[in-house]
């Protein structure tokens, strides 16, 4: 009942990130683009881990509530849209939250279908980026997971702590939310800090390079 | 039986529209390429509805008509080229009675899962565009359905229109064409009247926004 | 057996080919980005083909073999980069190296599913190709696969070739290995000598063009 509700919430706030998202650039997008991009940021990162898993129905195929959820958070945007923008780091934090709920959500799916931990670490990855991967293609951006400072470290850490937690018995209800603080909270002290991996290869960070 | 000629129509024409737009662009696309665009628009939006329907096995590869309905599209292409390219608006055309046709046996299929009403329309509309998404990408546009006129709102419009008409208890027969002529009919009247939704956030459109 | 030991040898040539071409780029690439475009080209293409099958579950997500497989070539790329580099079209041949593998391995696993011959040599294909898609899709190029010279070419002459051996009953583990021989010789030959299938309209080749 707790996961059902927080991808719900999840759900919500990527919808928000992706309308956002769209709106922010100075693409060509009307209202219809602004809710197609907020409706595959939310619903693309689940998509594509049930498609992996072969869990099927996929969830918003058969409840109903999902596309609620998703309708809600476009009126939201659209009502609310000069408020959000106006709070400087809004995407980002909405695009946090949905990827610190997302994350855990898709490691414990995985492990219901039995996958290997290692796997389900980054099966909760993927289904926690991916629908912000496409986000950011179809506003044509490099998408945020591959140019940005830490960001996939802050799920791999909270997915890795989770499937640690669920190994000693920890009852999933407390282990979860606990998880998703810790990658959201990572991840908000990572940009205020300046946190970052070290580059691949300095050498090819030329002025342009962002 | 309609509906299954309604798909090879469907594949025949959204090929054309893909192998048209690979020779359009200045790419370096040489005949494969542009067999490989065609093929991936004509199959890439019921591949996709069919993996997220869990509908196995997906139709293309285990029914052969298909990818022959396919070559013989790739052959028409290069034979006329230069006809079909000197009829202004030809991949437009050929693009918008592919996404017409396949709204509908979208929302079709969809409802033969048990999916939910609402999220047929939305899995109509996935399977109606996303091979031009594909092309889109391949060809490194920004996809269609972002950043033009009027075009989702026609294929929602048909998908409406064909499940209420089914759950009045219409026949099929007589619904799924109806419906594809209103979503066809939509779209060259919005484009030739120069229909469009109205934008997000007006403030964006500056000159280069296209 | 014999089938396990290439996947995995498959899987570790094209990580490789994936962590360097986003370490080649000039993009702000951080250790994970690296690792991850590695992992998303070794996966990618096994993966869509095992989606498009329905073919759970994906062996990634059971086996833990793939993933060790590709964290060594992580570490690999990492330790010897600087060699590798050195080491002139080293990409071109890792990625040829997997694209042969995998075009054979896509092929078989297709006609263990009852595909049709001709859709099981576009799946392999597919599967030989869309790792490599992936890899340029993140790092912003044209995939390869359009913009280069013969490439799908000697995929097909190897899948089509493997299907016939089959069909005239030649052992498997005597056809896979010369089959994909054919494919990494053709492609290495086709870009020693500069062989490219003819332009679809040679009048687009303007000096920008690539």
């Amino acid at each position: 009942m707790l996961f059902y509700w927080l991808n719900l919430i999840g759900i919500f706030f990527f919808t928000i990130s992706g309308s956002l998202a769209a709106r922010d650039k100075k693409h060509y997008h009307d209202y219809f683009g602004v809710f197609f991009t907020g409706f595959l940021t939310a619903i693309g990162g689940g998509t594509l881990r049930d498609m992996m898993l072969g869990a099927y129905p996929i969830s918003w195929l058969s409840d109903s509530n999902i596309l609620i959820s998703i309708i809600i958070a476009f009126l939201v945007t659209l009502i609310f849209k000069n408020a959000i923008i106006r709070l400087r780091r809004t995407l980002f934090l909405f695009d946090t939250i949905g990827v610190g709920i997302y994350t855990i959500l898709g490691v414990e799916k995985s492990l219901e279908y039995h996958v290997n931990p290692f796997a389900a670490v980054i099966l909760g990855l993927i289904s926690a980026v991916f629908g912000g991967v496409i986000r950011d293609t179809l506003i044509n951006e490099i998408p945020l997971i591959f140019a940005k400072e830490i960001y996939a470290t802050a799920c791999i850490t909270g997915a890795v702590l989770y499937t640690s937690m669920l190994y000693l018995q920890i009852d999933p209800n407390i282990a979860a939310p606990a998880c998703m603080s810790v990658i959201i909270i990572f991840r908000i002290l990572a940009v205020k800090y300046k946190l970052a991996l070290p580059k691949f290869d300095p050498g090819h960070n030329t002025p342009d390079s962002l």
